[in-house]
């Protein structure tokens, strides 16, 4: 097979799952620098099983580590090369790779094709050349490079170590490492993380290909700037997001934001209208920001998906009612009023249930009966069960309410006039047992958060989230756009 | 003067500047509950200079403070009264309330108009009707009360005690103290708050033209959930928008909002096109959630006011220069090309700049500077002075760039590798002081924070934008969109 034909996929294993690793440009300086933990200190603690060999000139030692002069001096065979020389030093590398037959290389550095100059387009047109003569795989320049958590691959210290089902790539390096965190700390856990900057040899289209066919990834998202073969990026969306969602977030699709788009990975970053059309005529859904594509595979990995888009919605307070209304409903949730028949049964839970008649309902009367039965001296979760006169029962009538699709329950932390401190626990932890229990599609909303007292508190409340599996979000608008999605079968809106 | 033709805002300065103050309602109990907090030692702390008299039947002691048994019992005059007793004792206490010649009357408790049945309506029509005997103004039902740090006034423990600008009006308790938290984070400081619930008496109009008098008030914020006199006010909107900026939330603006505003404070909401075109013809700005309001107030109130929408970006890091381009050129901002005569002397400030010849500009290099500078032994601080090769050339230079009217710094928190503890001090510091430096309008974004790292740092960031007086907003999007309102002079877009 000539090398031009390299199939797409073809190679990219090995960036997932090599048997060895060099990392050539780390500085053996004592003080070392910020690269030794991205890319030493990294793979080491995400439990990467092969050898890892630093290399530099300079030979020495990083920490316990031997640094080795040359690839020529390491001794066994290297899979996988991560390069963060400069750019002028990257085709005597490859010329090494090669002659030690390196199966990939990832290229930190920059100063390629992004530039827009000819020097820099001269020379990753050579990495190309070489990396062809030597059937190796390029990813990047101008990139991070590869996250896969089962093979103990990462370049950055607080990515979780757990796997899980999302299948992520992205041409910024800098915004694969925020959705991953943004992800994990919503509970979301990956099957691979690739950032491939300016896309010289390996590019989007290889790693959807790669993704799609992939057992471990079961959701895709990506965040591309632009592409070199929209034709084929077309086939394949369109061949994937049937069988696995797909959701692209496509940078620059602003004019200032192509043009940055197109000095940050050399992108050709194409009309947003030709963007949009390709990714909704595949069925793919379209997300804007980082935090949208959070929300979006929150909702698609972690919701039950509701059979439609009536919504039941549980909080505590007036004014968080009327928020939470207007944000939902704007959104395209529907609240639909109580029955009258419900309403009744309501009232028979707690006699004074003035604010729970309408929807949203004020849960303030079951939160007060559980702190009244806290006071005196059964404990909070003995409240939250099934047949239970409270909790227990409000959540078997929601059940009953014909035509309910969906119970968000919401809490505005900076709302109450006392502090968090004194509230969020003994408030929010039995309706979180009560979100659980709930056999209805149920997420949970976090949001009115600005003091430091109610980040923290709802940060001790995301992890019983996460402990028990109930999906989160951290704005009402962010929770409703991304369930109608789910709802509407992954169409996008 | 009849006192069925009681004016306006007249009575209110006992609300805000009251003398004394008998608290009715508030727990013994050692225990006490939370509203001993809220409307006993919130004003005590806020340094209320008047008396303070808690009454309950019970009698005893609140911590140090005697309860007397009833109103008649208080050994002094009362201006002002806080209700907290049920609602079908509130007529009892009012005519007590006017036997002692109490001048105004705040209602915490709920269950009067807002519960939209006869008996409610009843109680709250008699209230009334008794206050407008004994010529007393009645604050609420149904709300949280007044906020006045200039007298004391206060309702919760975390309310900053200096006074500022902003005078605020809001229908719901809860969202009254989400704003002021909020703004009070962002360095904004408040003449009056005022909760004003079912709005029985002193409602939205009375009190838009209190704070259109007030000198202390230079920008009004205004959360509505409806009203009884929309003529009225809108020629008191039309009247004052053009001397003072309004921001007004009007909460319920869909049909579900409308169904829980009208059920929140029984207010009669009035169409979403009603609203928009009122608040657009008075020259009022409209905002749809408490974010944006605070947003708006932070533009309003610490910008310098940019002639135009050309806008240089300042940041670190290609991924999130793409994302500040998208976002800000969405929300209407506009970010012109650097011309080549900037770009020329911006290569002699550092010769490697290509991250820095285009806009959004990539400040790495600089903060690279920085870094090698104070490695060196100069303080980093050393390195931000006007004439000073880095950032005080840098500045200078821009400052020079022709027809630009603004400058963002925007900082991506979570997007660096490497945690925040280790780059956050060293490479915004620098940045804010440049900020500070900078002739042109300026502000400051933090986004993109989604780990408690990130938010610790930030933290510590914002806490030198609030000593240095530096405006700074949490996400680009909301940045942009106000601050093009401030440009576009207030008017609604």
């Amino acid at each position: 097979m000539p090398f031009s034909s390299l199939p797409g996929s073809s190679g990219l294993e090995y960036a997932f799952h090599p048997r060895s690793m060099a990392v050539v440009g780390l500085s053996p300086d004592p003080h070392g620098t910020w690269l030794n933990q991205v890319y030493l200190q990294a793979p080491l603690d995400a439990g990467f099983r092969g050898p890892i060999y630093p290399v530099n000139l300079k030979g020495g030692h990083i920490g316990k580590h031997r640094v080795y002069p040359s690839l020529r001096d390491v001794p066994g065979p290297v899979d996988y090369v991560v390069s963060c020389v400069p750019a002028q030093h990257t085709p005597g590398l490859l010329e090494d790779c090669r002659a030690a037959g390196v199966k990939a290389v990832q290229l930190y550095t920059a100063g390629f094709s992004e530039t827009g100059q000819g020097e820099g387009i001269d020379l990753q047109n050579r990495l190309l050349e070489i990396a062809r003569k030597g059937r190796m795989r390029l990813i990047g320049p101008n990139c991070m490079g590869v996250y896969c958590p089962n093979s103990g691959m990462s370049f950055s210290l607080d990515f979780p170590r757990e796997p899980g089902n999302v299948g992520f790539l992205c041409q910024s390096g800098g915004n694969t490492i925020y959705l991953i965190r943004s992800a994990a700390a919503r509970g979301l856990r990956f099957s691979k993380g690739i950032s491939f900057g300016n896309a010289c040899d390996v590019n989007e289209c290889d790693i959807l290909e790669y993704l799609a066919d992939d057992p471990e990834t079961e959701v895709i998202a990506a965040y591309i700037e632009g592409t070199s073969d929209g034709r084929r990026l077309a086939g394949i969306l369109a061949k994937t997001a049937p069988a696995k969602p797909v959701v692209i977030y496509k940078g620059g699709y602003t004019d200032a934001g192509h043009r940055a788009a197109a000095s940050h990975t050399g992108a050709m970053a194409g009309s947003h209208e030709v963007w949009d059309g390709a990714i909704r005529q595949a069925g793919a859904i379209r997300v804007n920001s980082v935090e949208e594509m959070t929300d979006m595979l929150v909702a698609l990995s972690k919701l039950k998906r509701p059979r439609g888009l009536n919504t039941c919605v549980v909080g505590i307070g007036g004014g968080a009612s009327v928020i939470a209304s207007d944000e939902l409903e704007q959104a395209g949730l529907e609240l639909p009023p109580i029955p009258v028949s419900i309403q009744e049964r309501l009232q028979q839970i707690i006699p004074p249930a003035g604010g729970m008649l309408r929807n949203p309902i004020d849960a303030f009367p079951l939160t007060r009966l559980v702190l009244y039965r806290k006071a005196a001296g059964v404990g909070a979760s003995a409240s939250v069960a099934r047949g239970d006169r409270g909790w227990g029962d409000f959540i078997s009538l929601i059940e009953e309410w014909p035509d309910i699709d969906l119970v968000v329950f919401q809490f505005a932390f900076d709302i109450p006039p006392i502090p968090a401190s004194s509230w969020v626990a003994a408030t929010i932890e039995p309706t979180l047992a009560a979100a659980k229990m709930c056999r209805l599609p149920s997420v949970v909303v976090f949001h009115s958060i600005v003091t430091d007292a109610s980040w923290q508190a709802s940060q001790r409340m995301r992890e019983i989230c996460l402990t028990e599996g109930i999906p989160f979000f951290l704005s009402l608008r962010g929770a409703a756009q991304s369930i109608i999605r789910v709802v509407q079968g992954g169409k996008t809106g």
